[in-house]
């Protein structure tokens, strides 16, 4: 390993102490690394601004942070175990290559605003392909409850048949879930937009840097004021930031379930394209829905993450290098998640539903609730109504689900799904984001 | 217990069984019920609307419901385990009350979205609740950190002294925290703002319900569309609220653990207002910091409600009863955190700091990275600056920490705290709610 | 509310802070107090071996102690906010009666190894109930699996139908779950039998107290030498606690998602008991299966309880008033599941399976293991036959589930339950328990 | 990647899909691998022995296996994404070097018990790990406080200054915490101690498998009897064991808190070895704790692990593909917490202690309890010898840290630590592990 930059010549540190200090961080910091050239980029500008760094020595360590940052786009420079973490890496490799000036980098931040801005402009872009992803699985299940709007399927509560719904609603449901999402991610997103470079180790430096500036070259709509605020909310808006990943994992696994339970034999609903199976080492007829199960697993690598961080926070002001252990959980649980949720849109669009098989499934006892709201509709308190229908569910049999849907005709009822509405909540967040 | 308004008659459930399943939720259901009898009165207003009721029927049942409410609010009236739920309390009491008019009551909607529109509008009030207290922490924050700009105090990072910072420092780093809390709730609360009533067990039901009508008299700035998704959402948006939670509970956990080291007698750099102390049973020379001690685990009873909730929502489409034991733990977070939140700004306001020990705290290597950067600003390149720097530390006895802390006017820093940026964004955060 | 009994006549404390402070910590102990003043007798009498309360003292509070606990049984004392805590209750209590004699109690203890010796007996008693009720369960499952040895259901994997399985391989399997939860209640219990009562606030005492006497006299099977790690202990013990609760509910859940799985219409192999389930307000043919889901919200209880107390423990050594906010997770997770768990014995004997309807869901496709394998028995390779096997499946229409079970013969297997080791092994736990 | 062993010939599935799919399944699986293999043999030695396989078809296969086993140990083979798993691996290989024998091995198994097996040892032998490191941490504690029983230093509750403690007391509380954490993970061994192998995918298979004769190959203690138990303790059995270590992490925190806090300029009772330490990037004047603080970061390490395993559990009986997610965590918090509980021992021999700095941090006040007891033990009742030592605080200058430490005699206090009881239960754990 190259030495570390706050190396002042002293006892070498234990080789296993190294080793767990030092954890998976390099490895980890692959993820942050172009965002921390980019942050390492504006930093320099901001320097030069302030008369720091001179034109010459600013084109200098722009251009090499630019190759730095291309080398390892490109795979010809790994960030590995030489280093202690990627922000020693960027010191030392400028260092290297332009001596002095390469060792000025460094004028005015602490690893603390480094880690922080990388990481925040890392969360940033997660966020809005999460935002993403939700608008497209809203718009796959958009497509799919137009289409499905008069398939009748059974309704379900207490996973007993409950009353007559449709594919189309089944699928506004879903579609509605992953608006909301969606907004959650920006919601987030806003928070997590502001910019920590210039905070140093949490207590400011004496340059005048021009942090705004510089946040505003990042993208920041904003500038995080304290710097002890900024050392304090490492951690705390990673969990923002996991909060709304939660949400939307949790919706992808109510649709796992619903997808699990619809594909059995026993149900026998929903045929899932063959692509998203695989099959057993011994048993030769089995061909079983992995990917829905390994969906339904998203939440459970969500709440890990954010269980370890929540566990991780319990510390006084200040950094300590209990945050490092942070990082890990939120790469990883962001990683996964969007991994599944991408493949959501695609297996929404290819699984087919078995119409027949469903509407056979809707049983006369399910027209009950009907009968006892007309009852009520002319007059007889609901109730009565009610005990009436229990009575009477024999002479429920004539009845049709197209009969029953339609009737439905409150806004988001089965029978008027509001499509129109949820199409356009759509399109003014596809249109602002 | 009254019989189930659900009963038809069948078979008495076991005693053991029902009241498992009774558990406390008609305790809990205290909490819920204003609400429950405020949305009661607008979907009875909406059902006449629709000609479902006649004018007559609808003032005789809103005057009932005026009355239910005031008995249960000056303590007439006690919801308990005569009941099923508060749900069926309200069914019970306007049919008593009004004969057939008052079993007309639940016409068009089920126990369902009567508990999710009260616990919607619960949870609302909730988050403003928290959004002003958050708030009121920052204001006081901010006249402490304005009182506070020129008290030196040490700076840690790792709990070990780092670098001058002072009193005013410590107080706009709170102070921003409850700022972005206070947004987060905001948020939170604009998320939750949609209205479940009129969805009925999931699948809508055959009456034209003016939903929109229904949300807007109940102050919602929009109607949940879809039945199946208002289903779904349950536990999930109540996830969503206490993530707002956490997150103020988090930087309260901050401020209490910084409180609990300050007031040791090793630090003594705060003292606690007596009040917010106790004594031992056995050692008579105690005085302890209780309640820091006890905000201090305020995130604790937030995780766990979060955790209880998460392990709750693994289930496929539909209502469930497992959603029941979502209801406890949220009201329960609830309770506990902002009971302890709104003892911050009083605390906040009576503790008092030793200048004169903080200001000792200060040991001249402190000023070491002053150094460093000074010499970096004058051309050296920064790392030779930071090694030369720890070798002539001795040479910085000389220094104050006025001297340093003026001198960092990067913005946010500790001579250039942006308080004014502060304290404006309170200002609109607070015009504004 | 009494006077604190730390009170030393300093200014009153807040009322809000009180209030906060006190939390339902004096309702909570209402469970605890029954131990509370069981450890204060051999506390006394303890004392007394020791010279420091005359016998007469010693009887006058031993007869006082018994007293208030009768008191306390039989609801004529309770124990309501007029107290800080259970502990002060009975310290008050005694001076009240025995003047002098009773403010003696407290010689040589403190709140903190009075509560804790409190709840580490009552943490005891409910490993030990958890312990029985296990085997309770394991029991009726036994019974239901030697009577549907020969009954054949399908077995299924990732939910899809597998291979046929059997009635009584289904509760053979519940069995031995619940054998393996019962140890592991019996393994937290043995390391919580150590008894903290005379480590005072943490650090001993100048006394010559008889711990070995005291805790024989309360039946702990050891001391727990340490005073320090006594107060350490705290919320540790209570977490290996809550998880061998934890892997009870685990199965509970399991078993809970089985029986509501069968008891959907599509499923449609068992029927529960009708006391276990309830009716819908507003849909008149519905009959849900409430008791099964609100078991299978069980292990989410606990983990809620588990994630609020690991939280709360990131802390140094010693006493800190945070670890009272471990008392109410425990208390609440520990009621609840246990009390859900008491219901199980019952919902298993009394729940029917529809024989008919699990054979007819043997479809022939589902022996294509037993036919895979028994190429291979005889000497193709595992491989190869099991591609033989996928491609034959229709000749398999000729087989029956009885030949498929009982074929299989290796210990534990469809053929050869082992019903009679699993039956030893509840036996032997009974035995000795 | 090689062609699944499932494979039957149908269409190729989606590559992003099998991505999702795989995750990090084969790097994972390289820990289970050289227990898989084992296990493999035994499989196979036991298909031997019930004539499935003829004594030369097992030599070869046997040698084979081990051959595989080594080329793994020695880097020469590497388990990559050419498979789809580590199992799949063992079977590849097998064919390729034995052809028709070695397409014989995963007869009578399948991958379901295969991965339960080689999890379950895996499991066993970090359980067995995880108590040697505990042990040797009490030992080193033990040593410490036996050399420290005389070092006074103050002892604190609420983290102020409560009475006068010593540095054997400080160790002899973590060795008793470090003996309690080795039998809990004895425990949690004997729980996992039995063996899945030979249930298949949960219904057994048509072969007389001596299935106890592999479990006593492979060093299991007992059979587990039931094939669905072995597939519904999947996860249950390893959250057991991340209990265990979770026990352990907590107890190294306490340790880590103490150190980090001992550590700070304001108390200054600890000194780090140097190599435990590190610098900071910005900050000349910085040494920094991190081994310290990153040992405070296991017990969340645990905890996220133990979410993510709870949440995924949330299932029907039967192996369901979400199972799968639970392997990531468990391995990962055992990697991690394991390194650090292995750094432990060392860093606790070489931290030095200022004992002058901790004897002038006992002040007078501190002697007021022992003085309350003293006029206790004379005959006045507690509470008012509580009261009366509070006014008298000023006449306690006179007394000693010595005097008062060896005046506290009961079992464990400070003046009679028990040292030899707990390295008596040392020496007993060690001799039978």
């Amino acid at each position: 390993m190259t030495r570390p930059i706050w190396d002042k010549g002293g006892a070498a540190v234990d080789e296993a102490v190294q080793r767990f200090c030092a954890a998976d961080d390099v490895v980890l910091d692959r993820e942050l690394f172009p965002f921390d050239v980019r942050a390492s980029v504006a930093h320099v500008n901001g320097l030069a601004r302030i008369g720091v760094l001179s034109e010459e020595e600013r084109v200098a360590l722009v251009r090499e942070l630019g190759q730095i940052g291309e080398a390892f786009a490109e795979g010809r420079f790994v960030l590995d175990a030489r280093f202690e973490d990627g922000h020693s890496a960027i010191e030392h490799l400028l260092g290297e290559r332009l001596g002095d000036v390469g060792r000025k980098v460094h004028t005015g931040r602490s690893r603390n605003d480094q880690v922080l801005v990388a990481a925040r402009l890392w969360l940033k872009e997660r966020l809005g392909a999460l935002g993403a992803l939700c608008l497209d699985a809203a718009g796959v299940c958009l497509d799919r409850a137009t289409t499905g709007e008069r398939v009748p399927m059974p309704g379900y509560t207490h996973l007993q048949r409950a009353v007559p719904s449709s594919l189309g609603a089944f699928f506004a449901g879903h579609a509605e879930a992953f608006l909301d999402d969606a907004e959650t991610a920006r919601a987030a997103r806003a928070r997590v937009d502001q910019s920590p470079l210039g905070t140093a180790a949490g207590y400011g430096v004496n340059l005048p840097l021009d942090r705004t500036g510089v946040a505003a070259e990042l993208g920041f709509s904003r500038v995080q004021v304290s710097p002890i605020y900024a050392q304090n909310s490492r951690g705390k808006l990673e969990l923002l930031g996991l909060t709304a990943l939660h949400q939307a994992t949790l919706d992808v696994r109510r649709l796992a379930w619903d997808l699990s339970l619809f594909s059995t034999a026993e149900f026998a609903f929903a045929r899932l394209p063959e692509a998203y199976t695989t099959g057993s080492s011994i048993m030769p007829n089995k061909r079983n829905p992995d990917v829905v199960e390994l969906l339904r697993t998203l939440p459970a690598a969500v709440e890990g993450a954010m269980a370890e961080l929540s566990a991780t926070l319990s510390l006084p002001s200040g950094y300590h290098r209990d945050l490092q252990a942070t990082k890990g959980p939120v790469l990883r649980a962001f990683g996964r998640a969007l991994d599944g949720l991408a493949l959501v849109p695609a297996l929404l669009e290819r699984v087919t539903f078995d119409e027949a098989r469903m509407r056979a499934a809707i049983d006369p006892t399910m027209y009950a609730t009907d009968r006892a709201v007309e009852l009520a509709a002319s007059g007889t308190p609901f109730r009565d109504a009610y005990r009436q229908a229990a009575a009477e569910m024999a002479g429920l049999a004539g009845r049709s689900p197209e009969q029953s849907l339609s009737a439905r005709v409150s806004p988001g009822g089965m029978g008027a799904l509001g499509l129109e509405q949820l199409t356009a909540r759509l399109a003014a967040l596809r249109a602002s984001s």
